[in-house]
């Protein structure tokens, strides 16, 4: 036993399980942009865009412009950009709107292990600081990665249990993230970055009971800022403790009833947590993705219109009718909940983005008339991510389309292609055709890029 | 059983156990100036003294000064002042900083019920907003009154349950107290406050692991801006749950293991917890006030000087020795820890203000001489607040003194010329001494200053 404690003391310079945050912290502060795998580089470059997509995006989103009008009167110079708008405020605000932006559609990455949603709280708190501090994207992409597997890693010890109990873990396991990131791209030392993480620790946001409300997507927003702040804080000396995440009364133990510290701490540097990130093809819960996908292979592949067909027969998991039951959805909102509308607007455009969910588009005559000949059943032996779809022809072809693993899974990544269109689809209506195609070539280039303001700016829509 | 629950739904428009978070904003919007029992107003100009005192004496604290600098840079037009500073910030930044500076010291004031340090949290985010939008002084302890009442029923509802989790219920119920004080000054109708209390519970700020770092003090200033931002944004038509505090996954369920929510509903607008706010006397920690009321008694009644005793002799409740019983201090924060420094400088100086818990202090030839004739016994019978304690003198003479409840406790308040005496100890040094006596009026008078802004401005150092 005295062996056996003594050799696990020698493998690591603490103790584990009393050492997470100085280990994290250290792990952090040391690690260097040439330790990435390509495949990782190459994975937080998609997270950065497609995250980038949707803060532009959603930028006249209601919540996001309540928000701005509630807080511009109190923000300083204009440091950083609203992304999508000419506006520019203090890096504090910019990083709380844009993550408000970025997550107010549903449409961000997925940590499917946690559900957290990774990019909000951290590439929106990076950016605004590293369009002030004019950072090259190298280390943009760097930071992002480390916030990304902070918060995943940290998220990963107390899952389910802290979701369980009602907290919304993109905002709680988030504020690390942003205050690792931003604490990397600021060059805390390791003291400060422990300092840094004790502050994001005592700054927990965000309540499962806002799901349905704008309270949801001010959660990564204010993860964003409190990161960024406790960051800066812990920058110039502000001290905190030394064990803010594993103390008896510490972030773990006051927030979850399950702490596994070995998620946090083993393999640094080896296990990548944010390679397990996903991208979201279609703007509506993750339940309906594989009926979506499934209609739209048949569509592409037979060249189908809406015409040609009689009737829609669906078999579908279980939690499919339960979550997005909704028969007659009379809002757009409505439709995310819609399975019927969600199968129909797949089949008669071949996509379902956010403008397969607006108030129009759940009116439209053919998409309701289409609906209406939709019909689903449970099938409790298919996995989340599969659907069986069969079509009825009016000419009296039947076709037949089995999706095993939905696009958008971690079995089934979105290629490259795919995130490139799910941007120009978010991204033309703000800024305009080419200057969207502009904005998506700079975001794959980001690692040549020298100036992240020089991004930052792209995302203005010109006058 | 009907019969009591029928006659319980008719003494309240909404079920107590479902309309919790509603009843409270309901509350709030309809209370007026002029419900409040002149004892109620009275007892909140006093905590409003109190934290101006402690806000004005802290005011260069190293954990000020470092939050200010690391914020600074990023914060707005100058709308409000830094209490005790010539600088202004943005209201939000100012909110913030004002809190922390207000609770560094441990000076401030306490609801010993909850442990909750009410005013912070809540006249730092009021004080920020009077000043810029120029509001008199009775809107203004009509609002900190409102907000104290919030936090400290929130605070019961869970205390002490979740307290012993390891949150500091002064960050986590103070943002609600925030909210519901800025949210009145804003005007909120019923459906906007009970969004600013939303916005409140997805942010609790704390944990106890903090305490001895700077992060401690963040807290009640962070909450202040928390409460601030959730009122604020609310205002404007940010959206959130309409039963935050109450539903399955709400603020109660996810923060604490007890909820007693009759505690935040029963009788309002006739209990009232403000009343039960208390002051520290003495700039240390509580359970050795009682000593240090009967010592600096015995000096005043029989006009001791340090030469005159030739030992101290004192009998303590046994929490005394267990928390505070450091025989050698080193330090300030040392002095802090030390019944036997402390029962020094009450019986040389007459006080235990900030000045002697200052390095110094404890290193002063006198100090340690005397506090080396300090013993200290338990005296398991006597209740935390009481304590016995003789003095030998040279000349051979014995006095004794028993202190039943000690001066501060909600027993023994302090009087109106103590918290004078305490508060020109504390800002005197900031502002000379005919400025701070000027304030201590002001502040007494708040009830006929027409704005603000006049009282801000007082605080800040003439050039």
């Amino acid at each position: 036993m005295e062996q056996t404690l003594s050799s696990r003391h020698s493998s690591s310079t603490d103790d584990p399980a009393s050492a997470v945050t100085r280990t994290l912290a250290r792990y952090l502060v040391n690690a260097q942009p040439t330790d990435l795998p390509a495949e990782v580089r190459a994975h937080t470059i998609s997270s950065f865009v497609n995250w980038l997509g949707c803060a532009v995006g959603s930028t006249h989103h209601p919540a996001v412009e309540i928000a701005l009008a509630a807080l511009n009167p109190f923000s300083g110079a204009p440091q950083a950009t609203l992304l999508g708008r000419e506006t520019r405020t203090d890096v504090l605000t910019a990083a709380l709107l844009n993550g408000i932006s970025s997550h107010v559609f549903d449409f961000d990455d997925t940590h499917l292990k946690t559900v957290i949603h990774p990019a909000g709280p951290v590439a929106s708190a990076i950016m605004a600081l590293a369009e002030y501090q004019h950072i090259d994207g190298e280390a943009f992409i760097h930071a992002l990665t480390l916030g990304i597997e902070t918060e995943c890693r940290i998220g990963n010890a107390v899952f389910p249990d802290h979701y369980d109990i009602g907290w919304h873990i993109t905002g709680t396991a988030g504020v690390f993230g942003a205050a690792a990131a931003v604490g990397k791209l600021l060059g805390l030392d390791e003291q400060q970055m422990v300092n840094a993480l004790g502050l994001a620790a005592s700054q927990p946001v965000g309540l499962r009971e806002m799901f349905g409300t704008m309270t949801k997507s001010f959660h990564p927003g204010r993860a964003a800022q409190n990161g960024l702040t406790a960051a800066l804080l812990a920058s110039k000396g502000y001290t905190s403790s030394p064990q803010s995440i594993e103390a008896k009364r510490g972030w773990a133990n006051v927030v979850s009833t399950r702490q596994r510290y070995h998620e946090i701490t083993g393999e640094l540097g080896e296990r990548h947590e944010s390679l397990l990130n996903t991208f979201k093809p279609f703007a509506c819960g993750i339940v309906i993705h594989p009926v979506i996908d499934g209609c739209i292979q048949l569509r592409n592949q037979y060249s189908l219109s809406g015409g040609d067909i009689d009737a829609v027969q669906l078999r579908v998991h279980p939690l499919v009718l339960e979550l997005t039951g909704k028969r007659t959805p009379q809002t757009g909102l409505d439709g995310k909940f819609s399975v019927y509308h969600s199968a129909a607007v797949a089949l008669l455009q071949g996509r379902a983005g956010e403008h397969q969910y607006s108030d129009e588009a759940v009116r439209d005559a053919q998409t309701v008339q289409l609906r209406q000949r939709v019909t689903a059943e449970i099938e409790p032996s298919l996995a989340p991510d599969a659907a069986q779809i069969t079509l009825l022809l009016k000419n009296g072809q039947r076709l037949e389309k089995t999706v095993e693993h939905a696009i958008g899974s971690v079995a089934k990544p979105m290629e490259r292609a795919d995130l490139a269109a799910k941007f120009t689809d978010l991204v033309t209506p703000i800024l305009g055709e080419s200057q969207a195609a502009a904005l998506l070539q700079a975001g794959w280039d980001i690692l040549s890029c020298s100036d992240m303001s020089d991004i930052a700016r792209l995302t203005q829509p010109k006058a």
